[in-house]
Formats: structure tokens, C-alpha cells, sequence
């Protein structure tokens, strides 16, 4: 904890990578481009996986897992799929290593007699294998839908790599679903994006767009693809989670049928959608300050760190009491208190160390709150001070720490509106790019090669045509066709 | 569930797959030696997951990930580490296809200008990742001990595969600590096998041996393996976990040293412990029968089944409410229940299926028993019936349950101590080993070239040196040298 932490102002970049590295949520591995996730940062993701695994359960799911390798002509079965995911893989192409040379010379070396017959990709995600068992299982409309989620790790091999947010390997859930109507799937993938949405607000506190993407921006081999987009304290989107409707692509590619109850044969109707470990880093970037961590109480492992003050002739042996006594009252009212009784820190440095870690709430106890019968409260976001009664803590820390899940949405949905601009000429947007970045409101024509073009000058894509952008003829920001609605632009992690 | 299950007294490996695959638990899948786990193989293991991972927080430990991609050159730096792990692997060498030919002749390839400069392994275990970011992370004995767990999964190129049993990608924890004395280390390495030992059998209802593996048998790389070893029904033992104690071996591999309390640098000592997803595959093996699975009410996803049965003229209406209100009354009061009320299967069609399910209770309610104010209360085991009064449900089937529960590690237990035999003779031995199998408890010499003879002579090999073992002067059944305990020998799985 010595290091300073860089000034999110200096160095936005700086900043994120000091603050996930010195609160120990994440480290660098020996392994280019893969992340070791620590145990702070794992206990987060633990929480994540918990609500978001109960609200799949809730919504008919049921959890499978299916093989990391993936057959290379699977990947070439679809024609887009494979496009999208062959230039950075990881292809396991042998299975066993022999030492070549002799004493201090030997070398490990791969055994070119162990090539394997069909190399094996491990998996950038996992529509082909999952949709192939799928056709083995699905015989009748009795057997859909068929709704199943997978939580694994997957790899695809970045050049870029970023913690949490960019990494070769991380951890998702990746949701898989056959229906035997477009409309199912339709609703379905809808059904899902509403899942990531609500997660992403409730529990993140992270305000999100709904929409759909751009043919351009869509997922390899989806017929449609739908998307949460958050933004970041710099001005920049994060996608923070899609939900594809896969058409038929799949089921035609695997051979996945159904009989119908008038008994014909046709093919089902996908959908796929997932989340990944880069909802901890947008937790991180959405509500992190110079301090360190901030982390929203309904997913925090630690929501409450209580710390006895003393000093000199103070009781301390009663100040440590009632802190237990505190703790213990917090945990039997199901909050996650924690106590610091570490004789040899001073409550200043205690102070600094639980900020940096992001737990939401701090309660000091000192001879003078023992006096009172209280406990002093301070908020992990503004320092605010509450004085609570001892015997209020079980009532009123719960009710503290959701005043402070309700401020930290709200505080990130103005500084995102605060970061959104409609804008109506090319040069003024990219001054707004170059400048505080932002959602960017914007005409835009419809035609990829526009969107293309504007990438490529401007380095903004369109993040989301949200569900609720209003109709408004206008003419493209960058060529001046007509337009019918503003979509958002914005540069992205 | 159409297909019949083959019995056990007539081809126990085709009763175990057939079990397996019909209660729809796992499946083939078209990665060579990898399976799928299916939703109802799932909920089981996330189950097991789910107190096992209670077990090892209240034992202090956290969990944390790490990458899947081992360096080769991390790999090689333990000589028997290597050794053991080198020839069965999955080896990543390249990271990009490329379309070779055009048109219908195109052909996915491995693009040779892909390759990796190090090629990666997949882990098969992470003792070397972990370790040298352990070495990272500390310093002084104030950072010990060290006490991490890893959910992942792991691959192992293997041969012959059997579902759960022995697959190439398999999912595990595994536990992975460090501290400042072997006596620690040694405590920790005990402590983590008896949380497997309890978990087997209070869980799995499946009694277990503990003790140690023989020089020969240990983990590469370890100084020490300790095990729990349980006895299938068909006569072999299948190890159930390990715990290694490593002594400095990874350390000082790794440089894992931290500064003492009075300043002088040591290597630290190691441990590590894993069970993983073999275990379902025991409890399959432990406790099905000839209608299949039979699940440990602790661990069974589906507790209870509510079947309500009705014909002709029965107030099916009144019958289908009261069902409604048992299987409302269970789940009040923590237990899984599921009501079936589809009405196009007949109540034998039901039976049948929940059967092959392995679920624990069956309760059935038809007029008789409406009339009585009862249900009808039948255990998997046995279909032993018991007759409720509807208000004592809830505390009466939890009750039933628990009983279940003892009574199936008592079975299990039975038979396992009724195919533990002394064996003082070789022929004899071999006689057991091609008949009825077991655990044979004979004297050995203590040398590994005689227990590799035993081995290639009969296929059996020593499971565990038991710690509760009483000490018996004998000679050992091949060589006849002096010996000063009997070890317990069987086929394994």
C-alpha cells in the first residue's frame, strides 16, 4: 500500500492499472496477455456470479458444461463465425513434450510424433460445440426450448491486453438457447439483455443504453446482436454485455432439427448472450476515485470494515468489545462487517487501506462514541459522518448501505448524462472526441461504409441504436444523407 | 429413458455408462476423451461445489484464478514435476488460422507464421504458475501463511477415458499454500484431507480410507501424498482426493522466500490438494443400482418428487391442490422439492424416471390418501413406504431424508468392510484380485521394485499405508522379506 496511487486527471490509464494492481484485485502473469485474479478482486466476481447465476435460474436456465476444445473444421462450419474468431486463437496442436540432448544441454522440446491428427482451438466461445450436442439432444418440439448457461473460461489471443478489461483468457458465461419460433429466440435474447441491465443497475450501479448494434458492430455469425453500453469517468463506452439472436446460422451449420407436432422437420432458432470479468474492471473505472476503489455495496465482500480507535489511557479493552459487538451485530443481520483489531497500524493508515480496497462503509469506535452509546459511520464515497446508537446498527447500516448503492447509480447516471452530447457536424464531434470524449448523439446514414469511414477518421464507432431513441430526420455527421434517428457514438474499450 | 440399463451382475462398466448417459447426467462429446456435463450431472456438482467451498473458506482459505497456459519452460523447472505430467499434455504452439485454396477446395490451416516463440502447456495442475506468483507476492513470514484455492479446469491428455472417471479435461479445485515451517505445512496437508474425508462420506455417504501413498504412487513433486481411498461396488478402489505436502521442492524451483522475524531469508513450504468432478462418478459407482442413480439426500439437486395420482373419476382438481400444497410446504422448509404433475405420463412411467434420477423421496398422493389427510412417503433405496400425516411433512420427510442418508453410508460401509480381506499368501492374493476384487490388506517389504512386480503380476497396487494401521510383524506376500504392517492393495479405477 506505500505506492501513491497516479491522479485519475495525470493519467487515466495509470490510474485504472494502479488502482487494480495495488488493491490486490488482479496482478500480471508470466503468461503474455493473461491476468491472475487475486483474491479481492475473485471475492467481487464471486458476488457477480452469484446474483447473475440466480437470476438465470429464475429465468428457466439450468447450468452444463461443455468440452474447452473445439474441433477446427466446428469453427469452419459458419462462414462469419469463423472469420471472426481464426486470426487470434490459441490452437493446441500436439500432446506431448520429450527432453532432446542430455545433461545440463537437455531442452524440453514438443515430440513432432504426437501432432495431433485435427488441431484443437480452445475456445473463443462456444456456439459450435454447445449447438452440435444440442442437435443430439433435440428431437421434438417437446424438447424446446432448450435453455442451458455455461460458466467457463475462454480465450482469444488479443495483441492489446488490458486487466479485466482486454485479457487472453478470461472467465464468462456464455448462454445458449434453441426455440422452435424466431419470435421465441426474439424474446429470449431481449429477455436476457433485460437480465444484464437490470444486473448492470442494480447491483453495479453502473447506468447502461439498451440497444441493438450496427451489421458491422454484430456478433460473428448472429443474425442480430443487442448490447448494454456503459460509459467510463474518461469519456469512454464499455460494452458491458450482448445477447445475440442467432437466426438459424447455427442450427443449419450443425444440423439442429426439431419435429413439429404436425410432424415435419425444421430447424430451431439460437440464442447466445454473455457476460464477462471486464464487469469488474467497468466497476472499477465507473466509480473508482484518487483514493482507490469504490465498490457498490450490494456486491462488495467486505460492506462494512469496523475500526476501534484508541489511544494512550483510553479503555481498550471496552473499545474492543464493543467493536466485536458491533461486528457480530452487523453479521447476524446477513451485512458483511469485518474488524480490524490489528494492534500495530495506526487508525489513520487502517483508514487509507480500506479506502483503497473500496468498502462501501467505515465505522469508527473511540472512547468519546463509547461515552455516547454510538457508532460514527463514514461513507466510503464522500466521507460523509452519520452518528448511529449502537442499538441501531442492525436497522440502520443496512439502510446506509443501500442510500449509498442508490447515490453511487445516480451519481454515475449524471455524470453520464452530463457526458452525452448531440452533436450535428462532423468537425464539432471529432473536437468532442479529441476533447472530453462522451456519448456522442449523431445523424448517421445507415450505410457501413460511412461507419466505416468515421472509424477510421475519428476512432468512435457506433456503440448502440438504443430501443428508445426518439425519430428525427436529419442528415448524416459525416456525409449528409438523410437520417431518421441520432445513434450512439462514442471511442470504446 | 426408453433403453433398458444394463445390470451390474451382468457388465458393471456398461451399467455404469449406461446409468450415466441415461440419467442424461453426461455425454460423449465430439472432442476426443472429453465429455459434456449435462444440466442433471451439473446441478450435482455445483452442489458438492457449493460445501466443499464453504469448508474451505471456514478453513481460511480464498479463492483466487490463474492462468490456464503454463510456460514450458515453468514446467520444466521440477525434475519429477515434468517427469510426471510431460508426455500426456495439451501443447498450444501456434495462435492463427489461415484459408488455404479458394473456393469449395479452401481449407482451414495453422498458420505457420504464428508460432509462439515458448510453447504453452495447458495446465494439468498449476503447482508452477502459482508458486512463482506466490514469489511475487511474498516477502516476510508476515505474509504467511498463504492459503489459496482455485476453481478450473485442467487437462491431461489420457488414453482411455471413462465418463467423470477419467477424462481429458476435467473440472477440479485445487488448493495451493504456503508457510514458514514444514510442521505447518505438515498440519495443513492433514487438515485439507480430513475436510475430505468428512465431505465423503457426511456428503457423499461414501466411506473412505486416510493415509499415505507410497514413494511410488506419490505426485510428482511432492515429499509427501496423502489420500482418502473408497471402494466401489464392483470391487476396485477409486481415490477419492489428495493432499501433498511439498516441501520446499516448488520453492526453491520458484524462489519462494521470505525474510524471517529475525531477518534471514528461507524458502517457504508448500501444499497442495484437489479433489474433482471423479467424485460424481463415485457417487454414481457407490451407491447406484439396477434402476439407476441413487443420490445422497444432501447432495441431491431433487430431494423430492411429489407424484400425484388420479383416474377415471378422482377429484383430480382436489388431488392436484394438495400436491401443489406439499410440494409448497417442503420447499418452506428447505428442502428441494419438485412437483410432477405432467398428465400425459402415467404415475409408473414416473416412478421409473424419478428412479433413474436418483431421487431420494418419492411422495405419492392419490384419493386413498387424501382422504386419510396422509402421503405416501418411498425411498429410492429400498421403496420402503411410510405413511405421513399431511401437517408433519415438513418436519417429518427433512427427518426421513437425514435418515437416508445414514442409512446409505451404512450400506456403503457394509460393503466395503465385507470386501476388505487379510491376504497372507501370493496366490491367494491374486485369486481375491481375478475374483470378487476388494481391498486386500497384506504385508509388504517396503520396496518399490517389489510393488512394481506386484503391479505388473496382478494390476493391483498399493492404495493407501492407512495412519490408523496397527502394527503386525508378517512377511511380505510376493518376496516374503520382513514387514511390520499390512498396506491395503486393490484394483483401481
Amino acid at each position: 500500500m506505500a505506492k501513491l496511487i497516479t491522479p485519475r486527471s495525470e493519467d487515466y490509464a495509470r490510474w485504472y492499472t494502479d488502482v487494480v494492481t495495488q488493491s490486490r484485485m488482479a496482478d500480471y502473469s508470466p503468461v503474455k496477455g493473461c491476468m491472475v485474479i487475486r483474491p479481492h478482486g475473485y471475492a467481487l466476481w464471486e458476488n457477480m456470479q452469484r446474483v447473475l447465476d440466480r437470476m438465470f435460474k429464475d429465468t428457466g436456465h439450468q447450468n452444463a458444461y461443455f468440452p474447452l476444445f473445439i474441433p477446427k473444421s466446428f469453427l469452419a462450419k459458419e462462414a462469419r463465425h469463423v472469420e471472426g474468431f481464426a486470426k487470434e486463437c490459441a490452437i493446441v496442436t500436439h500432446t506431448r513434450l520429450r527432453a532432446s540432448g542430455s545433461g545440463d544441454d537437455a531442452k524440453l522440446v514438443v515430440d513432432p510424433a504426437s501432432a495431433l491428427e485435427e488441431e484443437l482451438i480452445i475456445r473463443p466461445t462456444s456456439e459450435t460445440i454447445i449447438y452440435s450436442m444440442f442437435a443430439k439432444w433435440v428431437q421434438s418440439y417437446r424438447d424446446l426450448p432448450l435453455l442451458i448457461n455455461q460458466w467457463a473460461n475462454v480465450v482469444r489471443w488479443e495483441m492489446r491486453t488490458r486487466l479485466f478489461l482486454r485479457t487472453t483468457e478470461f472467465l464468462w458465461q456464455e448462454g445458449h438457447t434453441a426455440h422452435a419460433t424466431s419470435e421465441e429466440a426474439e424474446e429470449e435474447a431481449r429477455r436476457m439483455l433485460d437480465v444484464y441491465a437490470t444486473f448492470a443497475e442494480e447491483y453495479m450501479a453502473v447506468p447502461v443504453l439498451r440497444g441493438r448494434k450496427t451489421e458491422k458492430e454484430k456478433f460473428a455469425g448472429a443474425e442480430r446482436t443487442y448490447c448494454i453500453e456503459a460509459l467510463m469517468q474518461d469519456g469512454r463506452a464499455l460494452q458491458a454485455g450482448t445477447s445475440h439472436h442467432l437466426g438459424q446460422n447455427f442450427a443449419k451449420a450443425f444440423d439442429l432439427k426439431f419435429q413439429t407436432e404436425s410432424g415435419d422437420w425444421r430447424f430451431a432458432y439460437n440464442t447466445s448472450w454473455g457476460v464477462s470479468t471486464r464487469l469488474v474492471g467497468a466497476i472499477v473505472m465507473a466509480h473508482g476515485d484518487d483514493q482507490g476503489l469504490v465498490l457498490p455495496p450490494r456486491l462488495a465482500p467486505v460492506q462494512v470494515v469496523v475500526v476501534p480507535i484508541w489511544k494512550g489511557t483510553d479503555p481498550v479493552e471496552r473499545i474492543l468489545a464493543a467493536a466485536e459487538g458491533v461486528e457480530g451485530a452487523l453479521k447476524r443481520a446477513g451485512v458483511a462487517a469485518k474488524l480490524d483489531a490489528r494492534d500495530n497500524l495506526s487508525p489513520g493508515f487502517k483508514f487509507n487501506e480500506w479506502e483503497m480496497l473500496g468498502v462501501p462503509l467505515r465505522i469508527e469506535i473511540g472512547p468519546k462514541d463509547l461515552e455516547k452509546g454510538s457508532v460514527c459511520c463514514v461513507k466510503r464515497t464522500n466521507r460523509a459522518k452519520s452518528f448511529v446508537p449502537t442499538g441501531d446498527v442492525p436497522t440502520a447500516v443496512p439502510a446506509l448501505l443501500e442510500e449509498i448503492q442508490r447515490e453511487l447509480l445516480e451519481a454515475a447516471r449524471a455524470r453520464r448524462d452530463a457526458s452525452t452530447f448531440a452533436v450535428d457536424g462532423y468537425d464539432e464531434m471529432k473536437a468532442k472526441l479529441e476533447g472530453p470524449g462522451g456519448f456522442l448523439l449523431a445523424h448517421w446514414c445507415g450505410d457501413g461504409a460511412c461507419e466505416t469511414a468515421i472509424h477510421e477518421e475519428t476512432k468512435a464507432t457506433i456503440r448502440v441504436i438504443t430501443f428508445d431513441g426518439a425519430s428525427e430526420t436529419g442528415r448524416c455527421v459525416r456525409c449528409g444523407r438523410p437520417s431518421e434517428r441520432r445513434v450512439h457514438f462514442a471511442k470504446a474499450y
